[in-house]
């Protein structure tokens, strides 16, 4: 039984993360910590858990929380994840970390794009990125996984076959991409209230969104190119859901019928991946740790459609995922429902 | 010309009433406030009304608003707004006023329900209460007028007739309202983010709910009977809308097709009251000044099933067919769309 | 291993059984049946099934499924639903009836709300009622279980405790209902377009609907008392989800947490419901198999809050339940995750 | 006073522009048109009507039609448009024409695309497209417009001011759009229903969308270049609106601000474009006759964002933007409010 913890556990990510770890046979949730005061009990912070576990969320200390739990989920956000990270680890813990501070491997990017110096820089080059689909090396033994950002997850899956096979240029790849409101966290806000958003959508960040050098770097790493993108998010009037239209430039001629076989034998053997004949939706994926895609051309076009529900697949799935390689237990437990 | 200044801008209540009072052919807007700093443009903090009108929010007195206006719309909070509205009124300026803070006529009630004394208890006695479809005595000379709440407004018009014309007892009438979201403001709360609303319902301030003595003051004054009701808000998934279910205990038998007639008999000339054959949809009035009421029988229970635009007919519809009867104006001007 | 097929199976409590029936370690899926041509494959008349299970909606006869099948969920309309289970029944297959066809126990009363006399009576005073947490006497060897209305499920579940303990009148029961548009079903009609219902929240089929009588007929069997309820069911803008708003008479005085505690009791042992204390949303339940119930009181008038997702525990979940006691089962085998 | 007819009013296109026309000074409704049995009302095709409107829905030819009407707007599908429109021209009647059978000039692509022979195609050359905002040379006589479609009109009014001033390339132009569902009209189908669209975002028609050859005539037209675009059509969960986020290719380097002042130049004296700084979110000109546009750059990549309302500026408003034109009154008579 692998003693388990989650920092920070008030936001929808730690929710859908408990409620997957509540159904894993090997997992023990053994702490669970938020600064709200009076120490809460869980369910009254998640009413959905009422009934299902009982445990308090306490303003616990990393170093307190690595004493309670072997594995930790850490989904405090940024900065504040590289506070705690490295406490956790010298505690004894090992950690999957949710937030973007281990996601970019160069200190001076991550400084660029979150305008803030990282303090635990020494361990970015070392640790492995989270996406299981493009290689697990060195998961079996790391102390710390980065897990990915949820429009990168989508992204770089819906990119990878298409870029490892040279069927596009690695430039100047359009990625208009668009999400459910949940991806904007449950901190109360101007911009996610239900009678902003409801029966409206917009794009935001345009130009500025800080999965764009994280989407550039993983793809680059991972295909040995300086991989370059323009990456458009959009908010979508639903809670749960990614899709990203993609729209590179093919290299060659190729029939539709031959990409998709080259996605499917790129992913072969991986669960989760669903290279798909028609047109995804993301109701087709939401609730699941499935990612679909499938390609169209129009004039010679290529258009990628690629979707995940952001909170599993794009979050707390690929999380458990990660946390399951590490462990050595078959990826897919506790994440087929 | 009437110059008209509105205080506290930034809501949605506030910016219908803009959008109305910008078609209003006898209206001029001399002043918005907000206590946002930097004086912002009118039109970034609503953006819908880009192109439409050229002027900023300040952050000025009630002094300073009656001296630029002969008509105030107060769309400040409870509290703030009968600390604002005296201060109006001795500058010249006439008051409708949207918050609660002068329906109650009785200042014990109001601190019973509001948690705090009333600072301005002499004027509640003799403010009249907005509601026009119950009489307009008054509204011409009156300094101020107190507009009524949403669900009060759609309580108090489906159970007039009833009550006046003897044909439901006067106490334990069951009132099941629903509203759309936006009657819980624009301020960011945990309670109304998008994720937390969305593809959800529930009922909230069950047995608290301040909208409750409100329509049994309005009901028992109209009606010259002790009116009690049980009044139960529900939030649901949308933007704008507010139904209510009411089951009183009718006094006698009658067929639906005679109360309906009863109905329309008392609405005679009520140029935003559509007494309907078919069962009333949110939809329907969404966006108009109309109230939507009709009723059904089932096993000799009425059933009242009635509907408005919380925003308008529930707020600056009726704020603005006030101001009409106030001025001398047709009620309907700029009502009608 | 149980094999199983699903008659009916383009509809959304279909996708939702088979997807509980996919995690259930018991069972194989061995048909499932449409009127579809071409025996299409089930995943393109579900996408989001692509991957998860190879199978062809089949236009088969229920002697065709009886032969392939131990037990069959029969998910086809009412009157289809009673001209299909006698031939698989005759064929050895046992039955769970996601239908209204075997719910009432009188075929006149049957006639009366449905329109249609019945043409398989002999069969309604046998079959057992499947609402698990009301006593489970005969499933164990039944050949056909009744699942019970989604509405009905929940206003049985609210006030059951309430009933058998005396605590309120059995007459003139007030339930204000309130269901997502998937109770609806999946057939294409104007009145569940998104662009009808969305946006929009409206009362529908007022003193007509056919679940009243089944609820009036399940409480009246369980308490021994002639129960009469007033329904009133309404759409809500969102997917899933009933809550039932009910309004009894209380024969006594009695605070709430004695109330909750009889609750508590009534259910105690029962994996699927959760008396609460706080007041439950609808979204707490969503997506699961649990039934969420709390009360208050408004001047002495009890208010009791009730909660269940349609599709699971008001339909497809309770029907694996049920599916689950008939074959010995653990009572919550593939129903928590 | 102009007589007016609406031929088929049951949509929902039809009934916005009953809902303009209602406000309309200069108009009077005589005939509305359906298929449906028994001449209803037409408040009872659309209840929101009720109380404004005292006309039926009748069977009408359109011979009949021009007898009663001077204007006849046609809100029937194509192929029955072509089929209504001489008739009605040959009575005596001005037409605008909502459907898209005369957008295109050339019948042959007619055929290519809406896979139907024209059967009226020697009024192609001569109709008016009816973007007033490109120019309304001819209306004034015209006894027919063409009303563009919705997704053309976001495109045309985004990419025309870029074209007409050399900025970006001609071909190659990727076209995200995102449109509410009211733009699939109101027969119910499968895909349009509930539950098929809530919580849920995709593409569709990838690549064969009929508004593609629509855009790239018009703007091919407009600025006599050859224009060829990637028109990528998406379904967001919301009522109304439409969003493109447009990707051109730049001839050369200019700031935003450049681009914009261009766009501000190009549109000068248009009431209903709103040439904006900010980030345009469909809901800020939802229910209105505006449309929006910003841009943005992303590493040298111009993006153009937007939007406006499908069912107004995009069908309704736009018709009677054009049919005020084609009177002689002035354009914005009853669009702004």
């Amino acid at each position: 039984m692998v003693r388990v913890g989650i920092l920070g556990a008030t936001g929808y990510t730690a929710l859908e993360l408990i409620k997957i770890l509540l159904r894993h046979p090997q997992v023990k949730i053994t702490a669970v910590t938020s600064r709200q005061e009076g120490s809460p009990a869980l369910s009254s912070v998640h009413p959905s858990l009422s009934g299902r576990i009982d445990i308090r969320c306490e303003d616990l200390t990393p170093k307190q929380v690595a004493e309670r739990c072997d594995v930790a989920f850490c989904c405090l956000p940024h900065v504040a994840s590289m506070e705690a990270v490295p406490h956790l680890i010298d505690g004894g813990c090992r950690v999957v970390d949710l937030s973007a501070d281990y996601r970019l491997r160069d200190a001076a990017v991550y400084k660029e794009w979150y305008g803030h110096a990282h303090s635990d820089a020494g361990r970015l080059a070392t640790t492995p990125y989270g996406l299981p689909e493009l290689g697990t090396n060195g998961f079996r033994e790391a102390p710390l996984i980065a897990n990915p950002g949820c429009y990168t997850s989508t992204s770089i899956l819906a990119l990878a076959p298409l870029l490892a096979n040279g069927l596009i240029e690695p430039t100047g790849i359009v990625i208009d991409a668009k999400s459910g409101v949940s991806g904007a966290g449950r901190t109360p806000k101007l911009n996610t209230l239900y009678s902003e958003c409801n029966e409206s959508f917009s794009a935001y960040s345009v130009g500025k969104h800080r999965h764009q050098p994280e989407i550039e770097q993983v793809l680059s790493d991972a295909t040995g190119k300086r991989v370059d993108v323009i990456f458009t998010p959009h908010l979508v009037p639903m809670d749960r859901g990614i899709l990203c239209t993609i729209y590179p430039r093919l290299t060659g001629k190729k029939p539709d019928a031959e990409i998709l076989a080259i996605y499917r034998e790129f992913y072969r053997g991986k669960p989760f991946v669903r290279v798909v004949d028609h047109i995804p939706a993301t109701k087709d994926s939401a609730f699941t740790n499935y990612f679909d895609v499938t390609v169209r051309q129009n004039k010679g076009q290529l258009i990628v459609l690629a979707c995940l529900d952001n909170l599993i697949k794009g979050a707390a799935g690929v999380a458990v995922q990660n946390f399951n390689v590490m462990n050595g237990f078959d990826e897919t437990t506790a994440l087929i429902v």
